[in-house]
């Protein structure tokens, strides 16, 4: 694995973090269109997933969903991993394979792109979930 | 404020990590088309604006910009916020304005979205810059 390390104290009023941590070399955008009557079922199963691959993929940095406000059942997911390899490896998990069984017929519409990162600004924060 | 805190231990092989950060209670889409003969200028202004806005607000969680690997002119931004008045203050500041004006010109369309988080799940990550 070649991605950077980087040690740094964060700066702002609500943060006080000290790290060592990987820099994401790759993400991907996922938009799915989902059936109104089982979104409640695919947030569920949606928000088992990311948990344990957030959990227990060293290369998995961070999963974020979102659904669109005005669009309910429009639902984006913003991925970023240590490597390409490391998407592939999730890829072949348990969980993603049960999430994808799971889910198949809820997704109406899938669209997964390859995305390339310009600038990746953020503070550090906590593993784990947020609503 | 009402950002809930949390105190945790990051566990992959590559994180060390001890944190007390604020949760995202708002996220923002932006999904931008950029003039192909700008698109150095506009990554430029792009990659300054959202170092000072991570470095200086204490609302701004993270700002993740990329562009799709299949269409380089279009550029997506992932903007998570303490809450939605650290947006408005956001919108305010010195920084963003420059880039704006900067930009402007640059931008042939512009779709900017609120979403509502289903799972943001991270590993603690510092902050900068990752190219």
């Amino acid at each position: 694995m070649n991605a950077k390390r980087s040690a740094t104290i964060g700066a702002s009023m609500l943060t006080f973090c000290l790290c060592s941590q990987a820099v994401a070399q790759y993400v991907r955008l996922a938009e799915l269109e989902i059936d109104p009557a089982q979104l409640d079922a695919f947030k569920a199963a949606l928000t088992e997933g990311v948990q344990a691959a957030v959990r227990s993929e060293p290369g998995v940095l961070a999963l974020y969903a979102v659904y669109e406000k005005d669009n309910p059942n429009r639902v984006r997911v913003f991925e970023m991993y240590t490597e390409a390899a490391a998407y592939a490896t999730h890829l072949e998990t348990a969980h993603f394979k049960k999430f994808r069984a799971t889910t198949d017929n809820m997704v109406l519409s899938r669209n997964l792109l390859d995305a390339v990162p310009i600038v990746l600004g953020g503070k550090a924060r906590s593993p784990g979930t947020s609503r």
